[in-house]
């Protein structure tokens, strides 16, 4: 199966594809292995070769983009001259067009008319939530599934429309099972040495990467082939061999962010938790509350970015903030001890440091940062260097992620 | 030019291909157009093949990818391969390597050793930040160059390394120039049609392309020449018509982010601001605090997920969180104005709603999100209906750019 993103504005990294990342994910758990995904921009010859060329290589086509209405929308009439067809209109997408405008109490343009075209004898993929429906055409043993570029329409149709259909067709090609194993405390090549007799000795059916993020490395063990439950036991006797040698570093087996790991952990020791955030600005609070339930656990946020709101709003000694400065051992404690009484929680983050690009010093480059984690029976402080090449972004991220990490160590002690 | 990520971790969608949007970027401003981008796994023949087919077609090949230390990495040797090269080590990086490794007390291993390993007869793009070099290799007429694909590590090499070779060597095909529009309260397809005449009318050289976000459709004019003086003139001439057309609804002329347009009228007004969030959880303090140099006008937030810390530390009325729910006007409003005096600021914005995928209510289904901003002198609110099905991550991002938006035209209300 071969994916083709069509956008100048991904090509020119106006915006990121991450239309390709939700298919492969789909595709993968079906059963589907996706072996290409290629990006081109709006331009009628470069997606009229590209779509040749894929579908002489593969029997399965899928392509996002192109199908909306304004004039840099072309993938249909080229779909129509691939496979020799005319375009007609599709009374049913004409109606639900029709209603849209209606319900925004505004009347049918021909361009919008024009959405209802589809190449004559293609299935059309419904989709509610916007104006152009997904198409699926067949023709010499090939599939081409074509479908709009905008990201929660293209989601909704690869879910209730694409993959139901193409399970039934039965076209999967082999099975394909993964497990995840994150690792922490370790760099990719220590692992790497680690597992070197390991991954000799695995079988040709699987194969093991490594994918390294900021502070974490997640291993990830794939086994394809035909038969599912072979693949299944294989995959779960060599995942267990794969946990015994990284028992020291690995802290979980899903493959879920550290926000995740957290929230499970609270829920299981029936805690709460909330966090002061100076640089990190709410990100840790917006990954926490990313995780659908958090606010069983999770009670609130101060973010202080002023010193004003430090020491008016969590009591942080003035001293401190004289004396130490904003970003120091003493402020972050501050900050996170006071948390606890303010929110009432039984855990506790605090950061402070400089996400940058200006307000480093040579004490305190950009990228210096310190973090506070904050238990009924315990305060652990941690100074990070991020780099103050990392740019304000990245530093943010991995502040937040060492917070995390901080915290799941912590609650992991009390568990013991 | 085209680029080639390599990564099975792309393809199924463990990993979003950021490195594509970077590079595309980069490259765009460069004067460099990016023709394709292909991503494919981690597997020697798919990479020779894609590899050999792109320097078929095209000039430049970028890779990104398969350099680390670990076993899935065999970029190498089939650049050798290709070029008909022996690996030898580098002795800078060697060196650059050894020095990691002793910076962290430990010691070179042989899998280590091999990150020096270049194709003879490249040049080698050293990468402080990292184990692995990029590798420049000339020949033919051809030219390729292979960077790691761990992001911060590819950026710095494009922004040192890479950019400054590709200038120097005067390669640009044509120059590539784009301005961009963005509007807001209107329809794509309502866009479309008020400007169907302007487009027909644009010369060759100019295309108009429609990039809709959340709320906001992006306006992208892109002109493509051989002399980029004649190209500007142009661009900037239909432009301005373009600016004229949608007067109505085009809020910036910058392809900045809503926060950033924000910042910028808050600077402008030299005045302060502060959040009180409840179902975006931090996410508007995080977009706000991830501009650099926010600090001037950014006091702080106050996340209140649970209800105590909405009527203890925002003062919301107990009667209206009993009699309204937390999803309320009333609550919001509260919210908004409590945070003004909370942190002493100008302009608040408050956020109460049903982010799911559970809590939701006939009355009040996920997806609904109450809205209030606050300055000195008025106090608006907004419900907004997200859609139940468009899920939480969505919902969140939609009412956190619908906030700003709102104090977006309540600032500019005070600058008129």
């Amino acid at each position: 199966m071969i994916l083709i993103n069509i956008g100048d504005e991904l090509l020119i990294g106006q915006v990121v594809n991450t239309n390709a990342a939700f298919i492969g994910q789909q595709m993968a758990a079906a059963g589907f292995e996706l072996t290409d995904v290629v990006t081109i921009g709006d331009e009628g010859e470069a997606i009229r070769q590209t779509v040749t060329a894929a579908l002489g290589k593969t029997d399965i086509v899928l392509m996002t983009g192109g199908l909306g209405p304004t004039k840099d929308d072309i993938t249909k009439k080229i779909i129509c001259d691939l496979f020799h067809r005319e375009l007609v209109i599709d009374e049913r997408t004409l109606e639900h067009v029709t209603e849209i405008f209606a319900s925004r109490g505004m009347a049918l343009t021909e361009t919008n008319r024009q959405q209802a075209a589809v190449p004559q004898g293609s299935t059309v993929l419904p989709n509610p939530l916007g104006t152009a429906p997904g198409l699926w055409v067949e023709q010499d043993g090939k599939l081409l599934i074509a479908l709009p570029g905008v990201p929660f329409e293209m989601e909704r149709l690869i879910k209730e429309e694409v993959l139901p259909r193409l399970k039934s067709a039965k076209q999967q090609s082999h099975a394909i099972l993964y497990k995840v194993l994150q690792c922490t405390n370790i760099s990719e090549s220590g692992l790497s040495d680690l597992l070197e007799e390991y991954e000799k000795q695995l079988p040709p059916e699987l194969k093991l990467a490594y994918l390294p993020k900021p502070g974490i490395i997640r291993l990830r063990l794939t086994a394809r082939g035909d038969d599912e439950a072979v693949l299944k036991s294989m995959l779960e006797e060599h995942f267990a061999k794969l946990q015994q040698l990284t028992l020291e570093y690995a802290f979980t087996d899903e493959d879920i962010e550290i926000e995740e790991v957290v929230g499970r952990l609270l829920v299981k020791v029936g805690k709460t938790m909330a966090t002061a955030e100076s640089c990190t600005g709410g990100y840790i609070s917006h990954l926490i509350t990313s995780v659908p339930g958090s606010s069983r656990y999770f009670q609130g946020t101060l973010v202080s970015y002023s010193n004003d709101i430090k020491r008016d709003l969590l009591n942080v000694r003035e001293d401190n903030l004289k004396r130490r400065g904003a970003v120091s051992e003493q402020v972050v404690s501050d900050m996170a001890l006071n948390a606890m009484g303010l929110f009432d929680v039984d855990y506790t983050i605090a950061t402070s440091g400089i996400a940058g690009p200006d307000g480093g010093t040579e004490e305190k480059p950009v990228g210096t940062v310190w973090i506070a984690v904050a238990t009924p029976v315990r305060l652990t402080t941690k100074e990070f260097h991020f780099g103050s090449r990392t740019g304000r972004k990245q530093i943010i991220e991995r502040a937040a992620r060492a917070a995390l990490n901080m915290l799941r160590i912590e609650i992991e002690k009390d568990l013991r």
